[in-house]
């Protein structure tokens, strides 16, 4: 199979697909949802059976557990797929919203239409739920999707295919508007992210290092998520309470999760008296304490933290600490440390919040709240293709607004320019 | 000199100014305007003299009239770049507006801030006046600039930038939030679009070669303007009057500017009777027809196109035209050789306006109204910076809200994740 020639024809059908995309109705669109939700229910053996194949094959090829368990389809996480496509039927349609017509002194009227992107590579890992989860965000935005998965689900991911091709059938909806890869050779990546003829934005989702190498290789652009460095700063003026809460909830609710907190900062005013309270907390979570001298000081427990301890980004029961005097010193280490993902601060004092709004150059900045809230589904956006950690486009969670785009329109009465 | 080091040592400076222009108040970013409009008047004789400097060395140069005659400033010239400036001034402030603040079921309120990218690199050819233009959008979004002009321009753009200086200075704003590249060595581009950890944006501006180069290095994200091959779809539906005037405007007003028609599409229908009278009216103004069979056989003056006249950008007297069935033909038409940029329809009929304005998928989509208006002054956004003919963050005149970004905030209570 010649990859290069096998990917163009991919993406040259995508192209033609989303032209159909883009003008098909809401109506069928949320059909071709509809149909996907009832053919992944009905074909739930054909599926399982499949994924039992990936499974075993990746048990033979000495997959970690971690990595089966995150291929594993049951009964009940293909219901929970049907459900979710189901729910993406019901979020409103963004495309075709017109915004901010004006009148100009010319006499033309200038506003904004939302428009598909086009066609949308989504580069992905082991987890088959993926496959749909993608296919449909992409369809209900009206784009065209090729889906390149990793090659230990590629039964799966091919089997869901066919409930997509089946959706999308049933609705009058051109099948190759969603496309698996199929073949497993690394280098169609290398392809689909060099195809702007075709290929309009890549979405990766993943580790560190496919994101990286996508990055570097790409000619189109990339939606990208990199770390999740988290930081929680507390105030001289929070509140007690809220920062015991807060803190216990961003670094411990999940620790494996990219908005999970790595990095607490306290200011100078209360770490004496509040600082041993949330080491306590966190100790008693068994979670290691990696602190700058000012806070081992004070936190008998506390290891000394090394510079690339505020950089990591542990999903683990590590989290690095760090005494600063004052809102302005948080800022500036969160700016410098911080991979702008999510960052939070907490406080009563009102100029402390605005400030720490307005400067923290982060996709989330919360104030007295989890970070663990940054997220698609927390945020309203019904469902997330992924955070991006871009200040690009779409930032933050990336639901079906950031799979579209705005062009400009103008409504005329035979104006021409003077 | 060792020109990475330099571009690094810019980039630093750069990244570090860009804090405090993004916390700076509206009040000292329109000062620092003001100033700088003041300091382009007192300067007035010290840009002269250095341009004139400049102009003498592209003559012995042996550059071209046309590009000379872009270098050249006057005093008429430096005074519609400071009245410019202070039109950047009467603007209003995008940074801080937040919007779509909503209460979730948690508890929290989730909404977007408006936010400066952070450092915007500017890649130029020879007009200087390019130099005050980018430096003051930048300046007013937020952002910190690294300008690289022409190394024809050198000593104007110096000049201009000591201006910048002063008025930066004046109003205590971090003078390097403008810097312009003193090396004219072609490495410093390369350096400059590869600086992911300094540079957060490139807008290129300047020929078709230049922009696809730094599209093919950058690491960074470009912001970019290739070609203007915009279409006047003449519908079978439309007012005779308006295409006459619409399509004399569109291709004679202006020839060389990219929202200028470069191809014209004519319904089958109404091509008899009003295609022989717009190419007349072509004819009179010097414009060369290149013409599918169909209007070769009904305009005698018309000269065959080839496959490649249909994708070009003349920039030049002359125009393609091809007869089409209908309005669907005429947008699979445009969106196979349209450069995306701006494409026009002439119609009467409500269902085929609404079915060319969805489905053109360029960056600006007209009815009844000239290609010339694609232009951020008609559009109402008082400046532009360049018009994106991506799809990607910034489409189509790109001015002050292109130039900055949106983040998510939370305001919370205390809430934690449940």
């Amino acid at each position: 199979m010649d990859v290069k020639v096998y990917m163009e024809t991919l993406g040259s059908r995508a192209r033609q697909a989303s032209r159909a995309m883009a003008r098909a109705s809401t109506a069928a669109k949320n059909a071709a949802l509809m149909a996907i939700a009832q053919a992944l229910r009905t074909q739930k053996a054909a599926l399982l059976d499949a994924n039992r194949q990936d499974v075993e094959n990746a048990r033979q090829e000495g997959l970690s557990a971690a990595m089966i368990d995150r291929l594993a389809l049951s009964e009940k996480s293909i219901e929970a797929m049907a459900k979710g496509v189901e729910e993406v039927a019901q979020l409103p349609d963004p495309v075709g919203e017109i915004t901010d017509l004006k009148r100009r002194p010319s006499g033309i009227q200038v506003g904004k239409m939302r428009v598909p992107l086009g066609v949308v590579g989504i580069i992905y890992e082991s987890r088959p739920n993926v496959t749909v989860d993608a296919a449909v965000l992409c369809l209900k935005a009206g784009n065209a999707a090729i889906l390149r998965g990793g090659k230990e689900a590629i039964g799966s991911n091919q089997a869901i295919a066919a409930c997509v091709r089946a959706g999308l059938r049933a609705a009058g909806l051109p099948e190759t508007a969603v496309q698996v890869v199929e073949t497993t050779d690394r280098e169609a990546v290398g392809h689909l992210v060099s195809m702007p003829q075709y290929v309009d934005v890549i979405v990766p989702r993943g580790g560190k290092s496919l994101i990286e190498r996508i990055s570097r290789e790409a000619r189109v652009p990339v939606i990208k998520h990199l770390d999740g460095n988290c930081h929680v700063y507390v105030d001289a003026a929070a509140d007690p309470e809220k920062a015991l809460r807060i803190v216990e909830n961003a670094k411990t609710q999940r620790l494996g999760v990219c908005n999970a907190a790595e990095s607490l900062l306290i200011a100078r005013a209360v770490a004496p008296t509040l600082l041993p309270k949330i080491a306590a907390m966190l100790t008693a979570h068994g979670v290691e304490i990696r602190g700058c001298p000012e806070t081992c000081a004070l936190v008998p427990q506390a290891k000394p933290a090394s510079e690339e301890d505020f950089y990591a980004e542990y999903l683990d029961a590590i989290i690095s600490c760090k005494v600063v005097a004052d809102v302005a010193e948080a800022i500036e280490h969160i700016n410098h440390y911080s991979s702008a993902h999510t960052d939070a601060i907490v406080t009563e004092d009102y100029a402390a919040a605005l400030r720490f709004l307005r400067e923290v150059d982060s996709s989330s900045v919360m104030v007295n709240a989890s970070t663990r809230f940054a997220d698609g589904f927390e945020y309203g956006l019904g469902a997330e293709i992924g955070i991006s950690t871009d200040k690009f486009h779409a930032r933050g969670p990336v639901g079906l607004e950031g799979l579209t785009s705005q062009k400009w329109i103008v409504l005329g009465q035979g104006e021409i320019r003077q």
